[in-house]
């Protein structure tokens, strides 16, 4: 597979799988202490990270948890946050400015601290109150706010089936090798059929929505320069939808949750005007040793796992390396 | 002022501030009778207008207050819906099928539900618990929901002035006219200079991301068919920036609550990359007989009318009609 370090790869995710007994550890200690609310703290990709727990928290749960962008945090605060809140931030190089000041803001408020990263002797993974290390780069934070986040629902009595679901995912660095290996012709197909095309119109729901604007935002803009849009697949028919024309590129991210039929309508629609629409689907990859009714959990994970098979395509047949900038972090500001 | 029925503004604007006794009437049974938390429900532009007062909320408030997308809002569902829910609906017409399926899940659910609409015999109107009819086609709903979420928080102890700020509003017909004719030239000028332009950037934050993304979404996408990229600007920097090229246009919209300075920081960078930025700032109006501390949570309200300016312009020299749609309610889906 085209710049797939496989052993690499399954080291981080067993990894991230690894950490199953300290999340534990700390869920249950937060438990029997008690807390009254939850941010999930984040910038950009982190942030939209966060979203698909928000949203399974939403669903399943009493307790407050949100989704909050660090940078907005410092500056606006929130009324709930105090020594009642758990804070959680996720970091890969664990050197995200805008996050490093939120943890310091939400620990001056007396919030329990805990963060995500790869490097223990980070900045994030130094200034927090607990600090669960990974192997270096690994990414996406999905096993390790999936573990947490259930465990808290499962100690509260709002889902069921956790122990089960966390046993299986210790099949996961063999499942999403293959998820890869099924995605590369997908992705190379894909890539090779837009490697003019200079806007992206992307569509995704329910707990793909945050993946959504990750992919949006995070790799189509910034990592390729490329022009998009980003709609809800349930706010798509007030608005965006004008846009499409017959040769608009659609980029549909269809999971498995109670949001399915809402991106099914869109994908109608937009096929009834555009002849270049691409839906990838977590449907079409077997997760075998996932429970059925645990695979639309996964759906972030596994659609991370087959677009950065399309974001490496892309990388090559645009010829425009995924790693360069113009700005961040390259000019100040 | 190119379309501007000025009677008809003055009259629809005095018919929103005409509310407030049954606001306040609305809120304070609420209030006597208990609830535990309140949904702000929407689709489209009426979600966008929501953000705010779920901004507001959070900050001030230990009360869960969420903006929710109708059509997700059904299929998702929300845990803590139930018979101590207040769920409230805004819809110009009164017949946004999405927001119909809301109300009827809402009402199914045991929550209370309150529509503003302009029209008493609407179906939203006859749907919900309580409707609070303003006069025909008046938009938007801020002055609606700054009553509703102010008067809320007062009776809870966490807002001072209330009464000051609704009296001051009695002044709002007489001042958003003011604003929108000195918003006239600065209308003109920006549609004038972007007559060809097919491509905008949008940023802004606070109060105003609510907004950001309306006018990304339904005016210039919608009612326009152009493109457009919306960043809320805490996010910028974490991917959208490296889009900015020398001729890109980005409108900022700025308002005067504490977000302010992320906005700034995001205007300062545009600024070094594009020759063509444009900030909308809500302090370039004076807004007679508003007291200092309260016109931050007036910002919506004035933006939406300096840019009801420029939507005008820009039908103008584009030769668009902002009625006009290819697929909205003109295909089925």
């Amino acid at each position: 597979m085209l710049k797939f370090n496989e052993a690499e790869f399954v080291a981080q995710t067993e990894s991230l799988v690894a950490l199953r007994p300290r999340i534990e550890e700390v869920v249950d200690r937060l438990h029997g202490e008690g807390y009254d609310n939850v941010l999930l703290v984040g910038a950009g990709g982190t942030y939209a990270q966060m979203w698909p727990y928000e949203h399974l928290a939403r669903r399943a749960s009493t307790l407050p948890v949100r989704a909050a962008v660090a940078a907005e945090l410092v500056v606006s605060g929130d009324a709930r946050l105090g020594e009642r809140t758990v804070a959680v931030f996720t970091s890969v190089s664990g050197t995200t400015e805008d996050s490093l000041r939120a943890i310091e803001y939400c620990k001056g408020r007396g919030a329990h601290t805990i963060g995500f990263t790869g490097y223990p002797d980070s900045p994030v993974a130094r200034s927090v109150d607990t600090a669960l290390v990974s192997e270096p780069k690994a990414w996406p934070f999905d096993v390790q706010m999936l573990l947490f986040t259930l465990r808290l629902l499962c100690l509260r009595g709002e889902f069921e089936g956790y122990e089960r679901l966390a046993d299986e995912l210790a099949a996961l660095p063999r499942i999403l090798v293959d998820v890869a290996r099924r995605a590369e012709p997908v992705a190379s197909d894909f890539a090779e059929a837009h490697k003019e095309t200079d806007y992206h119109f992307l569509i995704g729901g329910g707990n793909l929505w945050g993946f959504t604007y990750l992919y949006s935002m995070c790799i189509l803009e910034e990592m390729q320069w490329l022009r998009t849009t980003r709609v809800h697949s349930a706010e798509f028919f007030h608005g965006s939808l004008e846009l499409l024309e017959e040769d608009t590129s659609v980029l549909l991210f269809q999971g498995e949750d109670e949001t399915r039929a809402l991106t099914d309508r869109a994908e109608a629609f937009a096929r009834r005007v555009s002849k270049d629409v691409t839906v990838f689907d977590t449907r079409d990859y077997p997760l075998d040793g996932i429970s059925p009714e645990f695979r639309g959990l996964l759906s972030p994970l596994v659609m991370d796992t087959v677009m950065d098979r399309v974001s490496k395509h892309l990388e090559r047949v645009r010829d425009h390396s995924l790693d360069l900038r113009r700005y961040y972090r390259v000019m100040d500001y």
